[in-house]
Formats: C-alpha cells, sequence, structure tokens
C-alpha cells in the first residue's frame, strides 16, 4: 500500500562497522520521496520508541550524514531490549500519535521478529503502515540473504587479527588461541582462514561452534601443527564446547535476549595446550572491537550496508511491508550483487550456521568453498586511512517532543 | 676501536610492529661498509646464539628485506631467555668461533643489560667487538632516550581501539573498561587520551600503574562521568591496582624474566563498576595486537625505528662500544629527531615511568604536556592499507652452519 505520512528507523542489538551505511542509506533514500514528511530517528532503538526519543533526521546537516555513512557503531544507540507484548502496544500507540506510516528496524533475527509482531499488531489495529526490516549481524546467521551486511567487516578484522597475532607466535615459538564472536554461528572464526597463503600461516586449525571435537583429537591436531610448524595459532568460535566432556569453556552469564553471555573458551584451550605440549600458549579475545574496528572495514560490506538501507525505503514507499531486504549475489569476480526482499516470517527467530559440506571432515578448519564464499566480502576500503588518531562525528540530535504520557514498563 | 669482520644481530623480547624496521635499517647500514664480511642473524635472540641458530642476512633478496622493514613482529624470531653468567660465556665462545666483531641487539632494558654484561666478558677476555644496543619497546620506559620504537605504533593502536570500543559502549549507552599492556609504566594507557578530541568522547579516565586510587574515589568518578555522558569509558595498564585493597587486580603467573603475567584488571574494574553503577559494564584487553596490529603503524615510529637501526652499525663501524642509541628529539611540529648514544650501563635494568607533572591532579588521566609528547610519535602512514587480508613475507633463511659443540643449559 502506498503511504502518506511520517517515517521511523531504528538500529537494534550489537552494532556493527557498517550499520550506519545502512542508516544513511535510508535516510537519502527518503529524502527523495514525497511520501515520507518527517524522518524519525529512533534513539536506542525499541527503547527509543516506548520512551518517544526521537531525532529529526531530515534536519540534520547533509555532509555530515555523509560522514555518518564512514562510521563505525550504532549513532542513533542501539538497544537490546526484547519487547513484551505490553512493549508492542506502546510502539502502535507511539505511531499512531506520530502518524508514523512507515517503520524501518536495522537488526538481526531477534529484532525481524519484534518488527514482523508490529507488523501483525498494526494490521490487527486497522493502522495501515509499511515495516521493512533491515538486515545487520556481524554474525551472518540471518537465513535466505547471501550475506549479513556487517559481516564482511567482522571477517576482515578477525582475519588481519589472527595474521598479526600468528607473526607474534611465531616470533616466540609460542602458541596462541583467538577467541572471535558466534554463539551458534562460526562464520566469523572460519574467515579467519581467508588470511592463510601458506600452510605454514596461522590459523592452523578453527574450531566453530558447528562442530563436535573430541578432546584428544584436538590435543593430538595441534601437537602435530605445532611440531610441523613451530608455532601454532586456533581461531575459536565463543560458543565453541568440547562434546560430552566437563571441560568448562563457557561462563554462565545471560544477557537481555536470554542467550549465554560467553567468553572463556579461549583461555581453556589455551590452557590445555599449555599443560599438554608444555610449550607457552597465549590467548586473545578480540572482543568488541569485532563491531567497531574502523580501520578495517570493507568497502563491499559497506556497499552492501548502504543500499539494504536505501532499498528499504524505496520498497515500502511502493508498498511492501512485513519483509526483511536480502542480498542476493549475482557473481563472486567481480563481486556483484541485488537486493530483494523476504517475509519477515520467513527469518524471524532463525539461524543459519555454516553448513556442514563447508567444514572440513577433521572438523578443525573449513573448505575452499568457505573461502570462496567470504573472500570477496573481506576487501578492504581503497581510500588511505586517516593519518590521525580515527574519530568520527555525532549526529546533531534535533530532538521530535513527546505526545504521550510517560511509559512504565511492567 | 674499528675492526674488520663478521656481525650479529639479534631481536630480543616482546616484538612490536616496527622492530623489523630497525633490523632492516642495521641490514642496510651493514651493507654499505667494507668492515662487515658476513652479517649474522640470529635465530630466537639468545637462544639462537647459545644453540648456534644463524641465517646470512647479505643473502637475502633486496626487495624481500625492503618488504620485511614494513612487516610487523620480529621475522627474525625472538626470545625471552634471562642469560645465566654461564650463557654469556657461551656467547662469548660463540663469537669467538665465528670471528663476530659487531653485536648488535634490538630489545628493552633486560637486554640493554645483556649486551652491557657481554661488552664486559669480551674486555676480560680481550676479545676485541663493539656491541651496540637498539632500542625497542612498546612500554616505552627506556630512560634517556626521548621515546622507544615501538612505542609509537602500540600507542597509535591503544588509542584507535579505545576510540572505537567507544563508539560501541557509547551506542548501547553502557560502560566499558580497556585494559592495556604495561606493569610499571603507563605511557600507552595514558596515550588513548590522545584520541579524546571533545569531553564526552571516551576515554573519560585513564589510570597508570604508576598512580594511587582510592577505591572509592574511583567508584565516585565512574558515577560521575557516566550520569554526565551517558556511558563511560576507562582505559586502564595492566599493572595498574588499587592502594591498600585487597581487591584482586592482578594473576600470579610469572614470566621468564621473573616478571609477574599480569592480566585481570579490567575485569575486576568492570565487575565493581556493574555492581556500583548498577549498569551493564564490559570489558576488553588488546592483548597481543599491541605489538603486531600493522594496520595502525605509526609512520614516526617506523622512521625511529629504521634510524636507530642504521645509527647502530654506522657507530659500531666508527669504533663505538657499550652503548645503546637514543632518540633526541629536536622539534614536536614537524616531528624532527636524531640519534645520540648512551652507554649501556646508563639504560639498563632501568625503568622511565610516566612522571608525576603528566599525570592529573586527581590521578584519573592525564596532562597536555602528556599529550603534546605523544601525538607527534601517533601519527599513521599516509599510503593505502591492502585491501586484501595483510600478510607479510618471511625471510629466506639461508643457513650458517655451527662450529662449535651442542649447548646444554644448566
Amino acid at each position: 500500500m502506498s503511504l502518506q505520512g511520517n517515517a521511523m528507523i531504528g538500529q537494534s542489538g550489537g552494532p556493527s562497522i557498517v550499520i550506519n551505511a545502512s542508516l544513511v542509506g535510508a535516510i537519502e533514500a527518503a529524502r527523495d520521496t514525497a511520501q515520507i514528511e518527517t524522518f524519525y530517528g529512533a534513539l536506542h532503538g525499541l527503547d527509543g520508541i516506548l520512551n518517544e526519543q526521537f531525532i529529526d533526521l531530515f534536519r540534520e546537516d547533509y555532509e555530515l550524514v555523509e560522514q555518518i555513512r564512514y562510521t563505525p557503531s550504532a549513532a542513533l544507540g542501539t538497544s537490546r531490549l526484547k519487547p513484551t507484548d505490553a512493549d508492542l502496544q506502546r510502539c502502535m500507540e507511539v505511531f499512531k500519535a506520530h502518524n508514523i506510516r512507515y517503520f524501518f528496524y536495522i537488526g538481526g533475527d531477534d529484532s525481524q521478529l519484534a518488527c514482523h509482531k508490529i507488523s501483525q499488531l498494526a494490521k490487527s489495529s486497522d493502522w495501515d503502515m509499511n515495516i521493512v526490516g533491515i538486515p545487520k549481524t556481524i554474525d551472518n546467521d540471518l537465513v535466505i540473504t547471501d550475506n549479513c551486511p556487517g559481516f564482511g567487516s567482522a571477517a576482515r578484522l578477525a582475519a588481519s587479527a589472527v595474521q598479526f597475532v600468528s607473526k607474534d607466535a611465531e616470533a616466540f615459538g609460542n602458541c596462541e588461541v583467538m577467541e572471535i564472536m558466534g554463539r551458534n554461528a562460526g562464520w566469523i572464526t572460519g574467515a579467519t582462514q581467508v588470511g592463510r597463503q601458506e600452510e605454514r600461516d596461522g590459523p592452523h586449525l578453527v574450531y566453530l561452534p558447528e562442530v563436535i571435537v573430541d578432546p584428544d583429537k584436538f590435543l593430538a591436531d595441534c601437537h602435530e601443527n605445532f611440531d610441523k610448524w613451530g608455532y601454532l595459532v586456533i581461531a575459536v568460535s565463543e560458543g565453541f564446547s568440547f562434546a560430552e566432556s566437563d571441560i568448562p569453556t563457557t561462563s554462565q552469564k545471560i544477557d537481555e535476549f536470554g542467550h549465554a553471555r560467553l567468553g572463556g573458551v579461549a583461555q581453556a584451550l589455551s590452557d590445555m595446550i599449555e599443560e599438554e605440549l608444555g610449550v607457552r600458549s597465549r590467548f586473545d579475545r578480540l572482543g568488541n572491537l569485532q563491531r567497531s574496528f574502523g580501520l578495517a572495514a570493507s568497502q563491499v560490506d559497506l556497499d552492501e550496508a548502504y543500499a539494504v538501507g536505501r532499498d528499504a525505503v524505496r520498497r515500502a514507499c511502493q508498498g511492501e511491508s512485513d519483509v526483511m531486504i536480502t542480498i542476493q549475489r549475482k557473481s563472486s569476480e567481480p563481486f556483484v550483487f541485488e537486493c530483494e526482499d523476504t517475509s519477515l516470517m520467513s527469518v524471524a527467530g532463525k539461524t543459519r550456521v555454516v553448513p556442514d559440506e563447508w567444514i572440513n571432515e577433521e572438523h578443525n578448519g573449513i573448505t575452499e568453498e568457505f573461502i570462496e564464499y567470504c573472500r570477496p566480502l573481506m576487501v578492504g576500503r581503497s581510500e588511505p586511512m586517516p593519518v590521525g588518531i580515527p574519530h568520527y562525528p555525532r549526529f546533531q540530535k534535533h530532538v521530535i517532543a513527546g505526545k504521550l504520557p510517560k511509559y512504565e514498563r511492567e
């Protein structure tokens, strides 16, 4: 349905290096259509909607917006709020009060599920609005889309970081275990092997959450590689654990979505190696740099992120709703993609893990197909980096006043 | 004394992003003098000397050597061996067997001490040789020299990383504690404030090992900054601990030099903040990336490292010995430096901490003088970065055979 009124956009979940490119793509597309009168930016995602914390994105300086396209992390702020039914009802009241006819939400599978619920609620309450989800997750675990904006840059950073710590481990003749984000899907961890140009380069072994590994086989593989290369580098997903083993590899903390806040597997593996091989082993965790380290941005990732933002607005204005934008790969070399869409129901709450056939038989590495899939997504920017310490702008934040009584969450 | 014969060079201690620039500076200077006949590269520092593991650096391809100038981490391999008297005697035997008349060792204060001891031993055993130390430490804690090659790049990486995780923390409205290398000296940690362009930018608070902080004052500062900016970013040195407090902030492991292998202070502070402020706090450790993350290399640091390597060979060939090359700053803007030298005794085993007057009165930040000192050292390279995953060459390693019976360490 083609609608006239205001639009709103928010950013959700873990930020990425390119999530602002999606936001800017949406802002620039929205400027070009007369259907959108005021473009609301919700601060801190759903939190901002519930509490009517909005800024007017059309009043932001054009040059500043262009700079924010290349600014890592979520410029509107983000949220991990898991909405209750009452929260979703409140969202609808807010949308009605502000005549919001278009809603865009940049996030992962949890966020797409929230979008779908809002979409159903809009239908059942006879409020005409078009809702389009914009994909974002460094974990690359959304289904249907070829890849997720955010992944290419995180993969590029992780692969670069593993190359660098490999040089350090090789200089010492040590072992090194690098822990990489990924609860259920090992996309980023697997992608670190894209940086391995010779067999003696790290990472010699990678362990994804998808695989079952016997601790004895693990130690045997460590022995073999250390003996062969004189050093050993392992990349491991935070969600990896040994099968049927009581070796503790995870912490017990829980995040706001009810997911485990994982950590500690790199240290656990490193300790095992040190004990078994009798050589020094260190560990590193790439941590929050994976979502923010702009010096490692992928150009393809930036382009994809911008495109899905633009396309979301275009499709919503043409009447599409209850869909998420997807990336369709047309060719790998050169990398060419197009945007398509898919129903929110088809992606909401689903996780795409690394397929079995892209993991080697020994469960300690990835296949050439995985590398061919990832490599084109991990190409850096050709422009020179800033010679100063990187610094990025913030929105001017022209506030739009609330219209409803204050909301108290139950 | 001007001597004719062979020369040897080794790399020691923790690698840095620019330590190979020093090695290449030395190789290129050595090629230009007829006094040096064969240039031995000792693999893994003192370990390689004791075990006669050498390569012929003059036989390495010239173009490859030029590439290694920009390759992070120690291309010859490194060592943390703390030599015993017997080890030093063995070194002398090896030097005599291979007619080594020049010895260069790239390292920090422990390595300069080893050089000085070898120098004394050479004198007492009537073996004419010139020994010159080449400064290297990311910790920037050598005395007399204006700064230490390795520091500028580590500081640039740390400051960049803190800017990036600050964007992530700000997007969530969270707290973030970043742990940075530095046992006794907080140079790198302090330098992260160079990236702070506005008061609301992180890092809002920095804690160096040099300061005494009361836990209550720490929490009060956290409260104040979080309330003011809506997020909070702290940079802390691994060696920081509260005064007269039993809050555990360090691990108990010991490295090969007898130093504590520190870790855990970021997590300890983060847990305190989470409990006291009632908001989510995360922590990251920059870890081994500080010694190796080539994408953050400082051009000034690369230039300095190359210059001290060249100058060491030049001075040794002119007859100087038992000295370490130093950096003398001639001007900060533009940054101009010259190489000088100082006796090994004047630097060996000494540590330069951040001076009191460069730390603010509240003990939670640094002064403008500190920033003016650091900033010129942290300027990035103006060339474009590689668009692929960074990959670096290794030496061809033309082996020079040993001449002595195998050495067994006591």
